[in-house]
């Protein structure tokens, strides 16, 4: 603690001791941090123990633990992610088969597991697995007919709407951070940005559970994007049981960097497109040795949820995104009533989504199906050609085919499916459930991409003549799959919300698995972003952290005005001076006064208010505390005595009271620009360094000070005054 | 051009115009350059574009074709690079074949494609085709005994020789930089410094023909790292062609990077792992735009590498590194005689290597025939088991079997290759001619690990009641692959050479293509850079830039002490002051004597000698430039004229001479720092802004000057004086 000594001005050893005032170096809630001094208390921290290491046996062990502490939380991490996906993929594959019907073997199998043993394995024979009950079997013994359908209908409906109101109730009792996908959140996070209880306890318990209930109950989003965030207060959570990282915040968002990929690679089975995923789109300071644990703790998390789900859908269900229309949040009505808004939402869904088989099936099995390619046995309804009787074919090489009835029967439910997904998802979004985008936007592509696919094999098996297929498509052959075209779809689709790049592919890559399907990827990647971008170059993620006004320094914005730290710093032209403190002139009362009539974060410490030579900057929060703890002791401080940032205290009258010391709050190398400094050097040093603020000066004396805000502020400015980024607002 | 009425102090409009003095903005070979005013030129050239664009059609245009070049440029990376290792691959197929013989039905088909045609697939067959002579076979018609081995042994060293001398004189007398694998230097060259000529086009054309030449010499290295070099300097010349590269030496390096991947990319056939070989160990500077063009690029290559040679060993031929070994270089005598150096180690290579067939084909055989696991059917030596006749046996599911005569034949011969293969890779790198270590490092660990492999086979064979084996490996289980082995072998070897560690994964994973190897490759990965730190934190790369000492600052070096900027700053205590240029009281000749005398790069400008307060900084280039135009153009500027960088002229005596207005060039915007400043903080600054040099000020006071060597020396003194870090050196 600290001691009486070093506050009355003797200037003592104990100034140099390391301990801080209580309190000292931590942030306050939607405050920002400060990059460099969290580093640089980190290699402190890191040099004592080194140094202390040499001392004892037992030391050295504990310098040892503490080297590796990171790599046993990435171990943590990515077991409790991959032990939680895996549970959800269960728990939702059980709930969602739990609305149509029930296994009579054990009631907490899904349909899936139910008829296992069965040897019916195609889509359509699958439902009659005897120990597999549907509800309207169990309860009047019907199976067929016009009222075994209505009451199957209606129980699918209630199942659905208890899920989600047990869902949208549990959120707004214990969790109210659970909602939304929470990637925009944690990427501000990890920018540098404090939100206290974003990634605790409450929040992972409860996100996981509600996720399984949203997932099952049917509505159309994603459970890739909570994956993420539960992946993040996982890592939150270990990184609180390891001082090296829970009093640290740099060091903290370095292993929530790491826990965002192991999210994303459990959430499509994919660990490479997972950390390129984390570098590309998520983090905000990634190191090389960031990245090698994050490859670790994906892989380990991939591994884990394969061990638990080893039949499971993690090469199938793919990503995530989150999809926050403007609009809507801001006109519509029952965004006030947000339990009526989740009961409304889902019982439109459920009612449109049940008769038609492509919305009442999980959207994953429906990418699923959309993905394969039809061989000569599938007895999947898109897959009803005519075949040609006399040709012998083998599995692997099935020829161009007229489609049948069952094709285009297909074609209309996927065009009503792709209609209803569109408007729904628009609505679905923004509820105050978790909730990702991610998989409805793939169904979106996806389906759209299947119409076009069936459609050029139609027009190719009938004009094979045509121009455009006469080089490359003979008769007989088999030259259009609707399969990849449903793939390339599902890709740019994704693309445009993201504006993910080379993480896109890559996971996409990792899940199809062959370099020859990267071409097609690629030019649907490259394809709808540059189309995307036309529109405006914001993602979905940049856009919905707009909308909140969340401070983040987007290190993809390019800033090319030609305006200078002059321009932009404060005080402006007419506003009065910039509020400072002086190094040895100023008496507590003045200095509270201060602190009470502004609130700004800190204070620039200058040589006299004539001379305005900088010589440091104090916090806010540290020159409060510094006076209280003063006051407190009694050490003779009363209200009118100087306060110094010298090394030895001033000459002062004999009957003057205490003087009270503060070099040791004083930051003696505040970063300073001079006044001619370009804007765009000041947003690169702020974006690479991670600043709070920067002090102005010409020729050595203070003129002004630029905080992230101002940066932020002008940046937005300048970006209004640009017609060719003003399209998208 | 420059107008004279601007330098004749008037202050006039001309003052601002952009046009600069000649040779302004470039940079001396051997120097460093500036990250930010690079960027800031560059934003400044864009601007520039976007406004004319407005003007008419043709701007339009113009501003859309610069906007497109980067695509184009790094098409043409990509198709280029590609097409090189196509054809090298090609070239060194046939040149390796010709040591032992040649093709009747066309003299330029390699053995391979000479007997497309034959039957005969296995290894041992594969000779016995008719068309494919061997020189004993043409020359003297004996294609068995004494005198036939000698004959074709004694030309297999002739060749050797020939093609090895032609390498080494090529590189002496036509591109003394296409000698090594280029990596360290392109590293170097990447973080911003100047070496003129080694990306030119004699380079690329040197390089590229004499990696052919040497590799076909059977000399113990490998082509991926000069593949890197050939690549880079693909992307040089394409840079020099459009000039927003070509003029600015930071966007060329954006390219530079994505050329590297796209070499990277051809030499194993893995884009992905190009791309993140790139981000992770040859860049300095990767915006998020370079990762996605770079992907681009090394798609490109790695497609058109395909078509140009679809059956080739792409797959198989891995990466590489290079590894000049610090004592020998320093002892060896030979090392002053380069083509006597090279002929030696070729004759020794090749005598020792024909005997033993492991080392006389080429190395990627070797590897692939390592990494290969034996089949029912397989006819190499390494496979000559003792099968069961009583069993059945599918193909793919073969039991573990009792070692035959063949496989312990291959043993010893193994166990020889690898000693040979270690001590002549040694002696070979380091030589004058193109060569890089990832192949013979690759070959040396699947040696290892293949030797290894089969030795855990047996045992578990014929001791599988030993407690390790029982509960994994029941009698009759194929449970030990000796080919994994071989690969998780090469892969450590290679992980300990280079500290690689995700793009050793992912290039592997991109090669082996299963998730399943993705865990044994991680650990292996893991454990060897684990090992290789303990002995020294420093790759291959690495150590090698330290040993020619190049101004290379690692991102991954951790600064972890406790010095503060005036610690290092020069003037030391002691040494005479900063020389420091007063903002209006110097003349001419006083300027002019101040840059004889010392060899800085440029100077602080301050207000007088006395107030010492900085307002800015002069390059000392430019200075020159801008005195010596001055002169030239007789505008009244003589030696005693007054220079000035303020505004507006100091007042004169009425019969001083015209003074010297040079604002133009003094930089408002130095980069500065307090005296307080830790080293911690300066180094990361440093690093991350790409600055050359940084000014030290104490309350607005100049004290001192750091630059870029001065970090990297202090940063080499405080870690000689670490007693953890000395190990290695």
């Amino acid at each position: 603690m600290v001691n009486a000594g070093d506050m009355n001005g003797s200037g003592n050893l104990m100034d140099f001791l390391d301990e801080p005032f209580p309190d000292v170096g931590t942030y306050e809630d939607f405050h920002t941090i400060d990059w460099l001094r969290e580093k640089s208390r980190d290699t402190d921290r890191h040099r004592k123990i080194t140094n202390k290491s040499k001392e004892s046996i037992w030391e050295f062990v504990k310098s040892l633990l503490d080297a590796w502490s990171g790599w046993v939380v990435m171990l943590l991490i990515g077991l409790l992610a991959g032990t939680l996906a895996g549970v959800i993929d269960l728990a939702v594959d059980w709930m969602t088969d739990l609305k149509e019907g029930v296994c009579l073997s054990a009631f907490w199998y899904s349909h899936e597991q139910c008829c296992w043993t069965s040897n019916e394995t195609t889509f359509d024979d699958r439902d009659k697995c005897p120990k597999w009950q549907k509800w309207s079997e169990l309860l009047v013994n019907q199976s067929e007919g016009a009222s075994a359908y209505i009451l199957n209908y209606f129980l699918y409906i209630m199942w659905a709407l208890s899920f989600a109101f047990l869902a949208v109730s549990l959120v707004r009792v214990f969790a109210p951070y659970a909602c939304g996908s929470g990637i925009p959140e944690i990427k501000t996070i990890l920018s540098g940005f404090i939100i206290r209880g974003y990634l605790g306890k409450w929040t992972l318990l409860i996100k996981t559970v509600t996720l399984v209930l949203v997932v099952s109950s049917g509505l159309s989003l994603g459970k890739e994007g909570p994956l993420v965030h539960v992946a993040c207060c996982c890592g939150n959570f270990f990184s609180s049981l390891f001082s090296k990282y829970s009093k640290n915040e740099g060091k903290r968002r370095e292993v929530l960097s790491a826990a965002a990929a192991a999210g994303v690679s459990v959430a499509f089975g994919a660990p490479i497109g997972g950390v390129l995923f984390s570098l590309e789109e998520v983090s905000y300071y990634f190191p090389l040795k960031t990245l090698w644990r994050s490859f670790f703790a994906a892989l380990v998390a991939a591994f884990t949820l394969r061990s638990i789900n080893p039949f499971g859908n993690s090469r199938l269900v793919l990503f995530y995104v989150e999809y926050h229309t403007p609009w809507r949040r801001k006109t519509t009505r029952l965004g006030k009533y947000p339990v009526l808004e989740v009961i409304v939402v889902t019982a439109i869904t459920a009612i449109i989504a049940y008769p038609n088989p492509y919305t009442r099936r999980s959207t994953s099995e429906l990418i699923s199906e959309l993905f394969n390619d039809c061989g000569a046995l599938e007895s999947s309804q898109l897959c009803d050609y005519i075949n040609d009787p006399n040709m012998t074919r083998p599995v692997d090489d099935i020829p161009d085919r007229p489609a049948g009835f069952g094709v285009y029967t297909a074609m209309w439910q996927l065009a009503l499916a792709l209609i209803f997904k569109i408007i729904i998802t628009i609505f679905t979004f923004g509820m105050k459930i978790p909730s990702g985008l991610f998989i409805p936007s793939m169904a979106v592509g996806a389906m759209a991409g299947r119409m076009v696919g069936i459609g050029v094999e139609q027009l190719a098996y009938h004009h094979h003549d045509w121009i455009i297929f006469r080089n490359w498509c003979r008769p007989g052959a088999d030259c259009v799959t609707p399969g990849l075209y449903a793939m390339v779809g599902a890709a740019a689709c994704l693309g445009g919300v993201t504006r993910m790049t080379v993480s896109l592919v890559v996971i996409m890559f990792e899940l199809t698995g062959g370099l020859e399907y990267i071409v097609p990827l690629m030019a649907a990647a490259v394809t709808s972003k540059w189309v995307a971008d036309a529109f405006g170059k914001e993602g979905i993620y940049e856009a919905h952290i707009h909308l909140n006004g969340y401070p983040f320094l987007d290190a993809k914005d390019e800033f090319t005005h030609r305006t200078l730290a002059t321009d932009v710093m404060r005080p402006r032209r007419g506003e009065p001076p910039l509020s400072v403190l002086t190094q040895d002139s100023m008496t507590v009362e003045d200095v509270e006064t201060l602190i009470k009539e502004t609130n700004y974060n800190g204070f620039p410490v200058v040589v006299s208010k004539d001379s305005e030579r900088l010589i440091g900057f104090a916090q806010r929060r540290e020159l409060i505390l510094a006076i209280k703890n003063a006051r407190q002791r009694q050490d003779g401080v009363v209200s009118n005595s100087i306060m110094y940032f010298t090394e030895d205290p001033p000459e002062l009258p004999a009957n003057s009271p205490h003087p009270l010391k503060l070099r040791r709050i004083l930051n003696l190398s505040p970063f300073t620009v001079t006044d001619h400094t370009p804007m765009e050097t000041v947003v690169d040093i702020f974006r690479k360094l991670g600043l709070r603020q920067c002090l102005v000066t010409r020729s050595g004396r203070l003129l002004g000070i630029i905080t992230k805000k101002d940066v932020l502020r002008h940046m937005a400015q300048m970006a209004n005054q640009d017609p060719e980024s003003i399209m998208f607002n």
